[in-house]
């Protein structure tokens, strides 16, 4: 162990022009002079820099500064590391959380399934910056070496996942947000129009009305379920692999490494993590950034049935349903002039499609493991953050610049609920669905208003069939539409 | 070489009850004494009778039929076996292809991954009715042995794959006379229409006219298109497997026997399958099924579109689109009396989904096969058959209780195209985009008519809207609508 | 409401043959005599007949059969109904839950998206039984009325959803004893094999030693995991429909008569069913399934990677792994004798990929629903039901016929462990990760063990070598292998 | 028509800082003074510029270059558009075709489904630049206006999915490059490796021998295959929709203007488009690009079946199949010193799980348009862009990185076959399948050779077997292995 060096007050940055040569198990390496990382990173850009420019998101590396720092300072406070180490290397990990090394992370997405270049990519920018800082030479693993002390007690196989579970929580948390306040935009559009009669329309057809309010705040109920089957759907998120090193026996791990670790970083961020009970599992699989993902899916199925609704409900203006008036934010046609669309309602909908995408992706991956490891990791939380982040910012435009300024066209209500054929389902207790669908039909063969009908036929009378048909009544008491 | 028995012509069926007792190479099993399958079959039944009821599809046991008959028939006539045996076989095969022996093929798709159960079942099936009609003890392997004779020069892993496409090829053929009467029908309903001017909805809003004949001639292309691309995507479903035996070199298998069972086969079937030309690949991979999958899944896209757009024309009665009128076959609603739904379009939407799932499944296990086979191929072969067969059947009953019952509301149709706001459009090229917006804007605002806008803005007299804004003009030559 | 009549105790079944004329409110049509169905069935059967095989799920029926005996009573014991009638109604329900009317339900998966046809089979069958039972006139309706009395109060859009719940929640309970079972097995492995070093591989590649029971451990704890998931993804399909009638405003049905359906069914069935608090949502959307698919989907993702993972630890017996004996339960080659293949790995990777495919197919159906209810029901409970049917078979066969039966070939996993390089892990923290890859790295060159590299390189004497190298300790307490 | 202005050879960009106002038909709004973009690309990034970060990919602007040249030379040949201002346009899309223009298109994929805020986009960036080279007023639509010449004869809804059809274009053009150049190196392996015998495994289970060569060969089959699948499933992207206009009536365009247009895309491409001979389902629809990512599904399936061979093949180096050696291009591990991994595999397995859930979304989408446009388009061709690059990059490293640096280990390969049973199978003519399979079994039993158990059973002499049983012999015809 060497002896505390001094420790200076850097920006971050590297002050040279050209390459300067770092070295790994494999030999040298050139790396650009301005660059913290180092031979493992160059060597990934490599080999590895020509199949798609998707970057491990950001996201992932700032988790890993929670793990890396966790990691530090539980191996400093047992004497495993000098203390001006560990807080030499928690202090560079701010840095790291807080995005201010994210131009040194460069890989991309496509490159070994264990994220194992993306841990060491970590481990030398850490490392580099500390010997900055400690005033030694950058590249010489000295005093501060990205293997041996950065990596200390770690492994890519358990540091990787953890890291993908800390970056995962945080941007649930993202999405609970956003989905929570669109699901309020629309209860409170629910309670707004909670009495305003409306055709109901089942298989598309014209069925039995309903109110505004009602059908709206079926739309908040949906999203109420998904928001708490998605935090059901993250439950084992909170379990972290730290501390099972290679293969989830702890080698070169001391015992309870794993849950310092990992109460470590539940202080730092926030979040209820624990230790995995079981780091075999945990290495082994990712199943629960699996069953997160279907989670997330959760939310889009509903999202799309919105969407959809709403802008069937908006159609028209003269030609459509049209009994919804959504906000005119762009001219909707390069030919078509004065055309409005429902775009915010298109958007939502590809970021639907792109979920269920991404979930068959992550599910494929998931079950594609092998003995102590599962190799397809980064694809696994690129596919997850990505649909995390879409449904969190679709949902924000969507309330913003849809739902909000939304408005009713109560005429078109109005007439849809008056000509309809289905109020005759009130007929049904009393005079028996029979004599009602031979109403129904009479009144749609010869296009008469179903009183019409019900009168001509001899069924009911016209005095108690304007008594039993009120559309209003049907609807039943709007103040127990149930929770949203 | 035994020689030529008597045989005889017997019914198929075997009169006896109980049990007798089979053998393989794992030793002795009781089978069910009224059965033509042996040891192999049964011990199937015991270790995966449990998973679930789904068998093998009939389809994949006739194409075995057709393939146990090619390679007896090669057998023979090259003398590896007596011309006698050859010609019991083939006999018996043709029991097999008319399907008189179905119910001895009991297994289930949840089998060993090569369908080597069902390759025994059908070689113990074979060879057991074949020493029937020889005057033999059934169980007795004499003088008709199921693996030594029924699968002579074979292997399960190259006539599994054959028979898979064997029957693939035919359920294709079946969906594409399907597909095509149902295209036809629709071109039929495109040319009825062709000259009924309509309002066009793009984003699901009002915009410019077209016919319902236009608007028809769409789904008769998609179609077109849609078959055409399943003929393309089927190609390779020609190439045979048989001749590669247990890992592709042909080992017990003479050279030529692959491409004579092929021709074979091809002359049986109608169909023109080859000889794959590199057997490796044919056993190692079931890609072939996947892209054929795809081009069934190919089908289920544009029919989603189409049966989405039927119904969604023809909603209401009185508060949808409502410019189509769809057959009513049956009550729509258990509780609101006189409802007619559009069912058929809905049935066609589950199918479609179905369609799509399968085709996951399909392109997952095509993606699971290891070293020299594939043994993801059961589940493959089910659920393409079950999609071809759905496709089918599907496109059958929407035609006939949908499709050809259609009729239009030219009431409707009519007060649609005369409201709408985007015939401003043809204004365009003569007074600029940015005064058609305006006056378009003005009317939606006003709740007026374009011509009323149009003229109290001054951007174009009232004579000159006339003339330009003709919906009948706007849809252009009817006469040059396309390609269906 | 007509008297009392005799109720007579007749078996099942109606002795009659040829057809008898039923009607709907669409007129009359032929039904075969001995069929306790009526119109509206027949009609489903003579449009939708054609499409595929695929039955509605039996287990949905009997789910409807408590929905149908729930009403009655509530309709009984509130007085919209006769005792007699509600008493005859249930005992016909209690028929239809025991499964002996199963073979008077026919219809499809493909026919009306809300599952209608299938609602009216079951009032048409139960009505007719009852009339039966009571000495009526079968067909005539009366006494018993399918819609006025079998269905009071409730609507195909409402049971038809409550049945899914019933039934679905009914087949996850199967999916976890049959899982729970498996997961047993595989921890008493775990438990047995706990003290057996072997060799760990990541990446496929060689790495540190675990020993086999922790390896195992770990296959248990994901299906743990997956267990405990997939019960927290079931968790709103405890909510049921019922009471929402026609579009969720639940006219036609009393006040509190969707809670009181709820805890009838919830007695019935053992199962703690609710209400839907918003019954907007609940018909509108199947939510809940979608969630509960992929908690399915959850258990196929680690059933997938631990099949995958014994058959290649099963491989060989001479060329691959070879450290696991898999009982040969059959057979595995027509052409290669004594061969013996992992097959019920294989059943299991092909159930694996069905259930992703239905998973897949759930999620689109449940995206596509419209305004207010969801028509893509039959096709997702039967996806839905035919995995979790899938998952509790194989589970059960893939425990018996493969985990139960698995020994250890523990020659080979002893010369696997010795032969390693990776156990130079252990000197890192002694001599540093540089030096200790040099010594790997020149091992591997030289084809000679670890031992001689690193005393010829002399970063280590021979004698402290051996104390650190050390594979029993290297695993660490496997008394403290964690949770399964 | 305006006078030609004089044309002015200014490099690009705009030296203005600040802002500047632009109008739609919507109102004012300002834009960054140094861009070259309008009102209408504003408008988007603020209604949609916080969904998510993926841009509309640079290609399909890059596409849109050649439509809207080819629209401006067919404006300008026929006297629509005076001749410099067609001139000025096509100079101005050269520049968008090279790129000269990117950083002016900031939209996202995340926008209205049919483009056409991306083709505002271009026709603002084109228009402005057009002007400030003609020496007017950037944004004063003068004297080139976006909407009435830029995009003359012109609609989103058929410019969007022609630009889709020739950015897809083109991107195979890559796919067919990089797979070609792997599947010839794997090609190259077949023919360096035919003779070399190596142990054959189906099930994993050790089979009857090939050689190394023989299986290679399958490899490149796949891949010839799926080369030639994927063309054909691209066939429909030769047909474009540009001349539809709005709903496919060809409003505002002249007649001939589409073909006209697609010979010009034609000849500026060199790929053989042609005009779409209905257009109705060219816009309606994206058929075309849901085929073609099946076809770059086609490919995914067979590379990861060669992934996971590969790396299987190459697992050990002690303690796994051993008969490959990968190159060793960087460290494995951050904890296992000296360990190499097969990461070039992984990185393509990973980049399959990617391809097979954009194929998800892809076909998705495809199947959700309604009447006259399918509004799913940015999200469709995004992830078709995605998922071609990918392949042409991962196939590129994979094949430079993994392949053509490949040997094997023929010690290894040799010890393999020499232990091997399933030679057995070559005694099945001479002796029969069930004395063979006794000979297997029993060796199996003894730990004993072949030889021992078939000469201690008595059922072959060993001169005999000696005869038979020759591996080299048994792979067949090296020669013929069969086209590649």
């Amino acid at each position: 162990m060497s002896d505390a060096p001094h420790v200076r007050d850097l920006p971050v940055g590297i002050g040279a022009t050209g390459h300067r040569r770092e070295s790994d198990s494999m030999g040298m390496i050139d790396v650009p002079a301005d660059r913290y990382w180092g031979a493992q990173t160059q060597r990934s850009l490599l080999h590895f820099g020509d199949i798609g420019p998707e970057p491990v998101p950001r996201a992932v590396y700032h988790a890993f500064g929670h793990v890396k720092k966790a990691a530090a300072l539980a191996n400093g406070a047992a004497g495993r590391m000098p203390e001006w180490m560990a807080s030499l290397i928690a202090r560079v990990c701010d840095e790291v959380i807080d995005g201010e090394l994210d131009e040194h992370f460069p890989l991309r997405v496509w490159q070994t399934g264990s994220g194992t270049q993306s841990n060491m990519n970590v481990n030398e920018v850490i490392a580099n910056r500390c010997i900055q800082l400690a005033g030694g030479v950058i590249g010489s693993k000295s005093p501060v070496h990205p293997n041996d002390h950065v990596n200390m007690g770690q492994s890519s196989n358990d540091t990787f996942p953890t890291a993908m579970h800390v970056a995962a929580v945080q941007a649930v948390a993202s999405v609970v947000t956003s989905v929570t306040a669109l699901r309020d935009a629309i209860a409170a559009k629910a309670d707004q129009w909670r009495d305003v009669v409306k055709i109901g329309r089942t298989h598309l057809e014209d069925a039995v009305p309903l109110t505004v309010g009602q059908e709206w705040s079926g739309y908040a109920r949906q999203l109420t379920q998904a928001l708490a089957g998605l935090e059901r759907a993250c439950a084992d998120l909170y379990e972290l692999a730290a501390g099972g090193t290679a293969v989830g026996t702890g080698l070169n791990a001391p015992p309870g490494f794993g849950a310092e670790v990992a109460w470590r970083i539940a202080e730092s961020t926030g979040h209820p993590f624990v230790t995995a009970p079981n780091k075999f599992a945990a290495l082994a699989a990712s199943d629960a950034v699996a069953a997160a993902s279907a989670g997330l899916r959760g939310l889009a199925v509903p999202l799309a049935k919105i969407a959809n609704d709403i802008r069937w409900l908006g159609s028209g203006p003269r030609a459509g349903l049209g009994e919804l008036v959504l906000p005119a934010n762009e001219p909707g046609s390069s030919i078509m002039p004065g055309k409005v669309n429902p775009t915010q309602c298109e958007a939502m909908l590809m970021v639907c499609a792109q979920v269920l995408g991404n979930d068959t992706t992550v599910a494929f991956a998931a079950a594609q493991g092998n003995l102590e490891l599962n190799t397809m990791r980064p694809v696994m939380i690129a596919s997850f953050l990505q649909s995390a982040g879409l449904l969190a910012g679709a949902c924000k435009t969507f309330r913003e610049f849809c739902v909000e300024g939304a408005a009713l066209n109560n005429a078109r209500i109005a007439e849809h609920v008056n000509r309809s054929l289905m109020l005759v389902t009130a007929l049904s207790p009393v005079i028996g669905y029979d004599k009602a669908a031979e109403i129904a039909h009479k009144a749609e063969h010869d296009g008469s208003t179903l009183r019409e009908a019900a009168v001509a036929l001899g069924h009911i009378s016209a005095q108690d069939f304007d008594r039993v048909i009120d559309p209003v009544a049907m609807v039943g008491d709007t103040a127990m539409t149930g929770d949203t």
